[in-house]
């Protein structure tokens, strides 16, 4: 059989992940959620022009000639703290005191800062006397402009956006309390194989520690889904069965296997799957990896990781990851790419490769190590590994020095 | 009055934030958190020698002859699924099928893929029949050996590190279930400024929305911390004292205030902080972010956060993160940098400074311009942005094509 290449599996699986629908939350909980609407906002930014400095707003032609030796006095007329809106004109030859943020008084057309006058802190607020200005200025120095910012109408945060928390801080900005979201896509995980036992059960010869579920389920919480946790069935049909029937009960959007190392493991899955579905593909040209499947049970898409979990990891980055961004209606669902240099040389067997890396500074490059051993089976080198290198299909060897890409792991 | 420096200022601040106490949680809770204690491993893993395929385990002294057209027959004694301990020694002229992830028998040295000898996936369990094997093998072949990935009593997760998923997948792996990580800080935010209004209520002159609250919450809940949200005070020495007294008799681990962005909006603040507590400095030699202050309110760290919310923002990365990290026991509380390059050039004011800028790739480089307008006021700025430069202290402009320190946004 063929093996699939990538990005064609890529291509196969993604097409079944359209965005789900929309729900609405409170601005405390919209961090990280995934916007359903364009927000485009109904004022400008600022909403009125106003001071960028303690001082005193004027009309620049008043003091055109002012200078040190050579001051201009301007009656002050007003006094405007931040929040207030100043309800009468500055007329010619006056001066309102302002504070940093208070709205500009009409006729006003710059500011004076503190220090380019005779007043102080304590005595720049007294009304009805003069203040000596010694600098000149330029219409609208110091001020703020209404809009410069924002202006009414102007798109700002777009549909698929993943929202930062400038981004909440914006929304609040725009009065805009609650907002419409993307629902989080609800994903069922299961292990199988009669090799794995639950983490808290003793350690008998020949068995491993389910792992997978638990990785996997942080690596679903991290990209924003939420996860219901099936357990470990043995290899039996009817376990099998028993645990995709109640993924479906749950109407999930995804349901993720993650079966034995073995070939034979993962038979029992398919055959369940293939009994209520169907298994669209199931293996992949690309190392880690090979063993991946993809098909529908029930009418929900259905991903088979493979045993190993490196293979599990490099699994769920190249195809769940993507997968549960496209259904949170993310506008991008690629992996940022970060070009590093190879601190050694590579070699790989023609298959496309995620090869676990440590990324060190030096001399102001990225430089690449592999971390650790390779084999697909070895966690603790995913520990010790910051970034995965992307060593493309077709490519047997690379030579220390050369450029590669990579994907940096813990940013999400 | 002297103004601190940054790296006075980070060091003054970040020696009232010693890390927390410890607290247990479930191994599903455990991402995101930070360990309390080393981790080592009280096995070794893989804990059996075990296939790396699905094939035949067998002495390589039996085989070191074989090849295509002089295959060498050896019985099929056994036959070992993953999960299973074999129970008998492999002896000489003997072969065991066995599959991906199964304990290699004692007596077995290497292991034979499928594809090597005249089995098939049907009859290659066939017991008490000879496979023909094809070709030689190595000691150690296919074989994950015992102890490669890890050795019993190393340290393999340290204190200090942020759980990641496949940290997660390791505890599952060692049959850890429970983890000590360090609590999250508790963290209070308050806002005060006559000007500043609830994001809900009507927008009258010379107001503007609470923007700061929220985003700051964004930014504590991102890095880890809980956020009890105060509310917005008016500029009244009472009504300030009332919100910091509720922030204490929470007992939580750091006060946050916005106050509003004129000078004289801090004077409540820091008359209500100097009434019960200190205030240690109120300044600091930064754009944006200058007015920032750091003192101790009933004996808890307070931090005063400047009011245009893009100082609010900046204050919060170089300052208020560190010490969140610190509070929860991070071993390394710096920001990762990014070296880009500049794509225009910029002028500073020889304070250190934290512009907003976008990187873009260009010809394999990352490249920097500044994000729309500079002004401190101006949010939608930093929507824009997705790096923040870092120009030194002392340097007024730098030509284009130059190299320079940055921060990522949005990367955790």
């Amino acid at each position: 059989m063929n093996l699939l290449s990538v990005s064609e599996a890529r291509e196969r699986i993604l097409k079944h992940f359209p965005p789900l629908d929309s729900q609405e939350v409170s601005l405390e909980n919209a961090l990280g959620r995934v916007l359903f609407e364009n927000i485009s906002t109904s004022i400008d930014l600022p909403s009125f022009s106003n001071s960028g400095m303690d001082g005193f707003a004027v009309r620049a032609a008043d003091i055109s000639q002012a200078a040190a030796h050579l001051p201009v006095e301007l009656m002050v007329v007003m006094d405007i703290p931040a929040g207030a809106a100043p309800k009468q004109v500055l007329g010619a030859g006056e001066a309102a005191r302002i504070m940093t943020g208070a709205m500009l008084p009409e006729g006003a057309d710059c500011i004076i800062p503190l220090e380019n006058t005779d007043r102080d802190g304590q005595s720049s607020a007294l009304l009805g006397r003069p203040v000596k200005i010694f600098h000149t200025a330029s219409i609208g120095e110091y001020v703020r402009t209404k809009g410069q910012d924002m202006i009414q109408g102007q798109l700002v945060l777009e549909r698929g956006r993943r929202l930062e928390p400038q981004d909440v801080g914006l929304l609040a900005t725009l009065g805009i309390v609650k907002v419409k979201v993307i629902r989080r896509p609800r994903v069922a995980i299961l292990s199988s194989g009669d090799e794995i036992i639950p983490p808290d059960a003793p350690l008998e010869p020949g068995k491993i520690r389910d792992s997978n579920s638990y990785m996997v389920s942080a690596l679903i919480t991290q990209a924003g889904g939420e996860v219901l946790r099936l357990g470990v069935a043995h290899d039996l049909l009817e376990a099998i069965r028993d645990l995709l029937d109640q993924a479906a009960s749950y109407s999930v959007d995804l349901i993720i296997t993650s079966a034995g190392v073995s070939v034979g493991a993962f038979d029992f899955v398919r055959a369940a799957v293939e009994e209520n579905g169907q298994l669209e593909f199931w293996r992949v040209n690309m190392r880690p990896g090979k063993p991946l499947s993809f098909g529908s049970y029930k009418g929900i898409p259905f991903v088979g990781l493979p045993g190993n979990p490196v293979s599990a990891y490099v699994g769920f980055e190249v195809f769940v990851r993507p997968a549960l961004g496209s259904l949170s209606g993310l506008s991008n669902v690629e992996h940022p790419v970060t070009r590093v240099r190879l601190g050694e040389p590579i070699e790989s067997d023609g298959r496309e490769s995620y090869l676990r890396a440590s990324l060190k500074h030096e001399n102001g490059q990225t430089v690449a190590y592999l971390a650790s051993h390779q084999g697909s089976g070895n966690l603790f080198s995913l520990v010790l590994a910051n970034a995965l290198l992307i060593v493309p299909s077709g490519v047997k060897s690379l030579p220390i020095g050369v450029e590669i890409d990579s994907w940096l792991l813990g940013s999400c």
